[in-house]
C-alpha cells in the first residue's frame, strides 16, 4: 500500500479520505462489518480532542460518571419520538451466560433512557439541581452505509446528560454547550463552523431543540461535528423525573443533552488535508514535531544522533510533543513522506553540517516546499518551535476560513443556490416550512444544516417558495 | 438511608461494604441486573486510578488504542482453553437493525482474540516488535452472583496486550507489568500487595503462566488485585501472529495480556474503610481536603465564607483537590459525617475564631478524634496541607501493612494452617499438587492466592501432603 500514490482530492475525495485514514494508521477495520480499530496514532488524536473537552466540561462543573451499555429493550420505548428514531439502529442481546434472556437487552445508541431512569432515583428536592454529568464512552447503531470515523457501528463519543429545574436554565446549559463545542472546534482543531439552530426533521428523537456545530469540508460538503439538545421535559415525563420546588410542589425537571464524537476526526482530516496527506493542528496532534535525523555513516551518525537527542530532551522537556525517528533501514526521504502522510505540523531535520553550526532545519507541514522551510539555531529552539506550532495553528484556521468563504454563498435565488450546493453552502431565506426544506432536498440534495446563531438582521424571500422568511440558513450537501 | 447506622465491620462485612458503596455515593444498582452505575465520585477515584497507571504504561513505551466491543462468536472458539474458560459467561447480540445476524457476536468478555485477529495483520517483520498496546473499556462477563465493583456483568477496565519476538521479552514485559501494578497499588493506593505467581488451576484461560497481585482486606479474605499473563504463543498460533525474523525465517510471536479492573476500587474501600466509612489514600482521593465552614449567623457567615474561599483558591493553586462544602440548610456536624463516610483524608474546619486568630482546624480522617486534630496557621497552609497529606498517606500504608503482619501465618503443620485461613492468610509450603490445592479448598475453603515471587529459600514439606515443597505460597479463603 505505501508504493501507490495516495489519489488527489480532486481525482477522488472519498478514495483519498480512506487511503488516509489507513495509511497514516489513524483507524483499520475490524472483523465485525462497520465497525473500525482506532489504532494508537489515531486514539492519540481522540485522546487529546478528550482532554480539550473534558477540561472544559469539568471548568463549567460537570463531572464524569459511567452508565451500564446494557439497557432494557422496554427503556427505549418509553419516549415515543425516540423509539422511532432509534428503533431500527438496535443491536440486541437476546442470550447471556448460555441462556435466553426473559427480556432482551439492547446495546445502548445513546443513553438518554438509562440515565432518565437514574435521574429519576437520585434527583428529589430542588437542592440535587442541577445535575451536571458526563460520560465518556462508545455506543452501537446499526447503520447499513458505514465509513471509517464518519459513520461506524459502534463509535467512541461524550455524551452529557443534564438535568434543571427551568426551562431557561436548561435552554441556557444547551446553548452552553453549543459555545463550548465552537470554542473547543475552533480553538484547538482550527475548525472554523457555524453554531445553529436544527430544523425540526434533523432534531434528535425527543429534543424539542437541537443545536450543531456544521463545518465545511474540502469538497465543500458540511458535516455536523458537534450536537446540543435540549430535551424540553420529555424524558423527565417518560422517566419522572421530578423535583420538589421550593414551595414543596412536585414539578417535572428539564434535561439536555450534547455529544460529540469520533466522526470528529473525520472531520479534521477532511478540513486540514492535502495531496500530500494528513495535516494535524498542532494543539491535537500526537506528534508536534518530528526529528529526522541525516548522515550517510556510522561517523555521521553518531554525531547526528547525539545532537538530535539532546533536541529532544530539551523539546519534550518544555512540554512539546515530540518525536525522534531513529529508524533504521529506511531514507531520511521516505521519512519525509511517512510524517508527511501523518500530518506532523513540523519537521525537524539535522545532519552532520547541522551539527557543526549549531543549527536545523524547520519543515512546516502546511507549507511544503521550499516556501515552508528555514534554518533556526539550536539554541532557544524550543521557544523557536513553540512560536512556529503557533503560527501553523493560526495559519491552518484562516485557511480553512478562507476557504469556506471562497465556496459559501449568499444566494438571491434558486439558480444561485443550486450551484452553490454543488460546491459549498448556500446561506438562504428560508421560510421554515418543512416542505420546502424536502422539496429542496429531492431536487438539489442540500439538506437544511442550521439556522446559524448569528444573523445579519433583516427579513427576505424564501429561496425555495418566495414565502416572507426571517432568518437566513445553511444549506449543503452532508456527510 | 443516611439515618440509619452503617453497620460495623465486626458484625456485618458484607453489609458494611455494600452500605459504603451506596452511601458514598461511589456506585449504584442497574436496571440490568448484576451491572452497575459507577456515579460521579465513584468515576472521579477510577480517573485517579486511571491516570496514575497510564502514566505508568507510557512510561514503559506503551500506547493506548480502541477496539470493538463486537467480536465474531468464532473468535471465541479459536483457542482451545480460551473457550472453554469464557463461553458460560457470553453475552451473546443475535440481532442488529431489525435483522438476525447470520453468525452471532459476543460482547468482549476479554480481548485477546480480536487483537490477536489485528496483530496477526500488522505484524510483518521482526521490525515491527514489541507491540505494546493498552485499552480502557468495559468488558461483560455473565455472572451469577454479583456484588458492586468486585464482580459485575459489566466492569470498567485496561487490557494490556502485547507481542513479542521471544519468550524472554514476553516473560519480561509480564514480569514488568506485575512490578508496575504492585508499585501502582503501594504507592497510590497504599496497599500492600503480594505479587506472585498463580497455580495452574487459576491460571488465565489460554495463558502458559499468570501473575497476580494479591491484597489483604479488612475481613482477612484475599482480593485479586491485578494480573499479568504470559500467553506463550498459544494465541499467536490461534490467530497466526508471525514475524519474518533477521534470517527470514517465520516465526510465531509471544505475547502478553494485563488488566487492573474497577474491582480495585473495592480493595480501596475494603482495605482502609473503618466504622465510620470509606477512608481514601491522599494520592487517589477525588477531594484530598474538604473545606466547612462554621457559623451561627449571617454575620459570622460573610467572614468566614470568605476567609474560606481564600483558603481554598491558595490550596487549589497549589495543585490540591480541595472541595468547599458551602451548602446551606445542613449542619457542621452533619458535613463532618457525611466526609467522614466519603472518606476525604482531611477535614479543614474554619470558624469566626479561626477566622481572627488566622488559623484553621484540621481534623485527620485516618485518625479520628481529638488524636487527628490539630490547629494550623492559615499563612503557608498548602504546604502544611501537603505533608499532612503524605503523612496520612505513609500511615494508611503502615497501619494496612501492620494489619497484614498480624493476620499472617507461617504456618507449621495443617491445624495451624486450618486455623490461619480462618482470619487471614497462612504462608506454606506446598509441593504444588492441585490434588492437595483441591483438598485443601474443600476442606478449607482457602485457595492457593499466588506463589511469592520473593522467597525466604530453603525448603520444606508440604502442609497438607508432606511431600517435599521448594517454595511456599500464599493460601486464603478469597473474593
Amino acid at each position: 500500500m505505501p508504493e501507490m500514490k495516495l489519489p488527489t482530492r480532486a481525482e477522488d475525495f472519498a478514495e483519498w479520505y480512506n487511503q488516509i485514514v489507513l495509511r497514516a494508521e489513524l483507524a483499520d477495520y475490524a472483523p465485525v462489518r462497520g465497525c473500525m480499530i482506532v489504532r494508537p496514532y489515531g486514539w492519540n488524536l481522540w485522546e487529546n480532542i478528550t482532554e480539550a473537552l473534558d477540561r472544559r466540561f469539568k471548568r463549567t462543573g460537570h463531572v464524569n460518571a459511567a452508565f451500564p451499555m446494557l439497557i432494557p429493550r422496554s427503556f427505549i420505548e418509553k419516549e415515543k419520538s425516540h423509539v422511532a428514531g432509534f428503533s431500527p439502529e438496535l443491536a440486541v442481546v437476546t442470550h447471556g451466560g448460555g441462556e435466553e434472556l426473559e427480556e432482551p437487552l439492547v446495546i445502548r445508541p445513546t443513553s438518554e433512557t438509562i440515565i432518565g431512569h437514574a435521574y429519576a432515583k437520585w434527583i428529589q428536592s430542588y437542592r440535587d439541581l442541577p445535575v451536571l454529568i458526563n460520560q465518556w464512552n462508545s455506543v452501537v447503531r446499526w447503520e447499513l452505509r458505514t465509513r471509517l470515523f464518519l459513520r461506524t457501528l459502534e463509535f467512541y463519543w461524550q455524551e452529557g446528560h443534564t438535568a434543571h429545574a427551568t426551562r431557561e436554565e436548561a435552554e441556557a446549559e444547551t446553548r452552553q454547550m453549543l459555545d463550548i463545542y465552537t470554542d473547543f472546534a475552533v480553538t484547538e482543531a482550527a475548525i472554523p463552523v457555524i453554531p445553529g439552530r436544527k430544523s425540526a426533521s434533523e432534531r434528535f428523537a425527543g429534543a424539542d431543540e437541537t443545536y450543531s456545530i456544521e463545518a465545511m469540508m474540502g469538497d465543500g460538503k458540511a458535516l455536523q461535528a458537534g450536537t446540543s439538545h435540549h430535551l424540553g421535559q420529555n424524558f423527565a415525563k417518560a422517566f419522572e423525573i421530578c423535583y420538589l420546588d421550593r414551595s414543596g410542589v412536585l414539578q417535572h425537571c428539564w434535561t439536555t443533552s450534547w455529544g460529540l464524537s469520533t466522526r470528529f476526526i473525520g472531520a479534521v482530516i477532511m478540513t486540514h488535508g492535502d495531496d500530500q496527506g494528513l495535516i494535524l493542528p498542532p494543539r491535537l496532534a500526537p506528534f508536534q514535531a518530528v526529528i529526522t535525523p541525516i548522515f550517510k555513516d556510522d561517523q555521521e551518525k553518531a554525531g547526528v544522533l547525539a545532537a538530535a537527542e539532546k533536541l529532544l530532551a530539551a523539546l519534550v522537556d518544555a512540554g512539546l510533543r515530540v518525536k525522534l525517528d531513529a529508524r533504521e533501514g529506511v531514507s531520511p526521504g521516505f521519512k519525509f513522506n511517512d510524517w508527511e502522510m501523518r500530518g506532523v505540523p513540523l519537521r525537524i531535520e539535522i545532519g552532520p553540517k547541522d551539527v557543526t553550526k549549531e543549527s536545523v532545519v524547520l519543515a512546516r507541514r502546511d507549507r511544503l516546499g521550499k516556501e515552508g522551510k528555514q534554518f533556526a539555531p539550536q539554541a532557544g529552539l524550543a521557544a523557536t518551535v513553540t512560536k512556529l506550532l503557533e503560527e501553523i495553528q493560526r495559519s491552518l484556521l484562516s485557511r480553512a476560513l478562507e476557504f469556506r468563504k471562497s465556496n459559501t454563498v449568499e444566494t438571491s435565488d434558486y439558480e444561485e443556490f443550486k450551484s452553490a450546493v454543488e460546491k459549498g453552502f448556500a446561506l438562504s431565506w428560508w421560510c421554515g416550512d418543512s416542505g420546502c426544506e424536502e422539496k429542496i432536498k429531492e431536487e438539489t440534495k442540500a439538506t437544511m444544516r442550521c439556522i446559524p446563531i448569528e444573523q445579519a438582521g433583516g427579513s427576505g424571500k424564501c429561496v425555495y417558495c418566495g414565502r416572507p422568511a426571517g432568518e437566513k440558513s445553511i444549506f449543503a450537501r452532508a456527510y
